[in-house]
């Protein structure tokens, strides 16, 4: 589309089955169904395994899917085609990429990342690390010192780009750049920035992206994760999830491993088709759309909520940068009943959710997030922080339990 | 059900979408449509997904998802309550199980399994050994030299049960018992068994176990996976794949992984939501039927076939073994030319696969094969195979090529 073409946001909104009543800004978390996504999940049952039967992993091309879908998540994180290729979940994918990265430095062992990172990514290294026995060492620092931390010891820089509690964006382009300079490997979970902002792993010469698909790009509950590998590291990569569709030749069941060209030999077991049907036709919504401008939606649409919320309610803390640039397509607050006060919001039909400890977190998603949904959650968020909660019985029992 | 009720596979067919014209005997590579599942899985998709949205995680029970259905497969194959979970691919899982094996067994070396085992399994089993490089060996005997090789230096025997090429059933029971008897783990792939024939994991004393669901099952194009592993184990196990869904409280976000508790510790990702709900329809189909009746069903019905072939084609080499009992749910017959037989076959309606070097093979499943289906087969091989195929241009000119 040319850039002179603007993207209709109204148009994608259409495409979404969106509760009357409800304002969702929990997309971020589990995106809402893409109304042509059940037509397309139900003719690949009915039509393709229904009467296809085994022919259909030919006939529908499903043995194919997961690059073919990969090739379109490609296009909007700035990946090379046939970089990039779905299965399994992001966790699976964070411990195939850290254990490649791992195998690809084979003479340094600390691995960095920041406690804005995922606890899930965390957890996947601790198990590798401990299945290893080769001495690595998690090293964790804040955010603002990952810079500081980047040395010659270092194996693999591991961070998530949007930090899923305030939205803080990392400088992809300037970590990976010092990251390289110093030998290390990156790692970049896109959880919160594939179809939430610009991604350019190619051009910030990323070694490693994962990401899933069921926040910001819909793919629906439980949607299979995406790994990408720089088209320099592919051939190279000794999988330790070295499943059978990455064999060169998975059907002749031959005894030995032999890793598949490029980045099929990412993929590790039979793909999830269904998911992957439901993912498609999620996708094609993204097709009528360019990521600037949903960017530059965002922008708009997050600055529009934090003004109405700071006019209603002055003394709540924005947990979220206030420079735009440095934020991903989020707002959060920081407030330490709010348990309880996006429990009260839920209740208005303004969804959003709680992180522990004190997050209250507002995703937004141009694809179906307007400005009176902005307005209606301030208009919602005043109610409730200025509102009679805190004295209500129910309130106050929770406090004495708590 | 009692004993002396038979189950009725006329209903049970009657719950699948079967083309007409066709006799699928390929339901050990991708079971059938069961006619509930799309409407289920429709259901998930506009019902919870669409109006629930992100609260679907509780109110549709997507988050106790894998534990529910993981019950319910371990109904099928002898496990106890509890002790399976849901997830992933067979892969994965086999990669699981197979780490835990050996962290449970530090002193020994050796992971002995034979060469009727998947080639999958084997590909995962080596990609383990070389990520750990802890001196591991991949000892792959042949099937009937297992037992002569269990000993003391044997961390983990790891078989499937029954062989994906001829159907050889190995003792489960006896294999099991001789590996306890000298400290050796085992893990059996149950991919051709579950829903196959009569298991009875805690009988045995199984310590892990995995399988698919897209196969007798019936659940589906990359339908999840699962994993069982002895109530024994389960709080010793140390997951290699230390997701946040195996944490000991997912939400509550912590930086250091801390197990689950039992099995749940074997979860990883998000669970693959749609997909489970297909699954589930489909075990709704055997919640009608005892695994003693399908096993009888499934030997009456593989006899029939044999004979019927054998009669037809008296030189075609039987591949599966000649006695039912150690035979699984499936017949297979060696021949040379047996992929080009077998596109024959499928071009007459008549599904079943091909398996390398030279298997023809046929699934059978009482939930929906018939009496009429194995004739109807048996007619079609042998005018395959006494027919003209062999002269037909077509057939010369692939002999030309190869």
């Amino acid at each position: 589309m040319p850039r002179s073409t603007r993207s209709d946001f109204t148009a994608t909104r259409a495409r979404f089955q969106l509760p009357a009543g409800v304002v969702y800004l929990d997309g971020n978390s589990l995106g809402p169904l893409p109304r042509l996504a059940a037509a397309r999940v139900a003719q690949v049952m009915t039509e393709h395994w229904g009467k296809d039967l085994i022919r259909a992993w030919t006939t529908a091309g499903w043995m194919t899917q997961p690059r073919r879908v990969g090739d379109r998540i490609a296009g909007l994180i700035g990946a090379e085609p046939g970089s990039v290729v779905m299965g399994d979940t992001l966790s699976i994918k964070v411990f195939q990429a850290l254990a490649a990265a791992l195998d690809l430095a084979p003479k340094r062992r600390v691995i960095l990342t920041d406690s804005g990172n995922f606890p899930s990514d965390l957890y996947m290294a601790q198990g590798l690390i401990a299945a290893l026995q080769q001495g690595h060492v998690l090293k964790c620092v804040a955010p603002n010192a990952v810079e500081a931390n980047i040395a010659p010891d270092v194996a693999v820089l591991m961070l998530t780009e949007v930090d899923y509690r305030t939205g803080r964006l990392h400088d992809m382009a300037r970590l990976t750049s010092m990251a390289r300079a110093c030998g290390v490997l990156t790692i970049w979970d896109l959880a919160h920035s594939a179809g939430a902002l610009p991604v350019d792993l190619a051009a910030a010469g990323a070694d490693f992206a994962v990401g899933c698909t069921y926040k910001f790009l819909n793919g629906g509950p439980g949607a299979p994760a995406f790994i990408y590998v720089a088209p320099r590291h592919q051939d190279r990569i000794r999988p330790a999830l070295s499943g059978w569709l990455g064999h060169e030749r998975p059907f002749a069941f031959e005894p030995d491993y032999q890793p598949g060209a490029g980045i099929e030999r990412m993929r590790v077991g039979t793909p999830p088709v269904l998911a992957l049907a439901a993912l498609e036709a999620s996708l094609d919504i993204w097709d009528a759309v360019t990521m600037p401008d949903v960017r530059e939606a965002s922008i708009r649409l997050s600055e529009l909520l934090i003004a109405e919320v700071e006019r209603r309610v002055p003394d709540l803390k924005l947990a979220s940068p206030r420079a735009p640039a440095e934020r991903g397509s989020q707002v959060s607050f920081a407030f330490d009943e709010g348990y309880a006060a996006m429990q009260a919001l839920i209740g208005r039909g303004v969804i959003g959710d709680f992180r522990a400890p004190n997050i209250m977190r507002f995703g937004i998603c141009p694809l179906y997030t307007t400005a009176d949904d902005m307005r209606a959650a301030a208009a919602a968020i005043g109610e409730v922080m200025n509102g009679e909660l805190w004295r209500q019985p129910e309130f106050q029992r929770r406090q004495a339990v708590t």
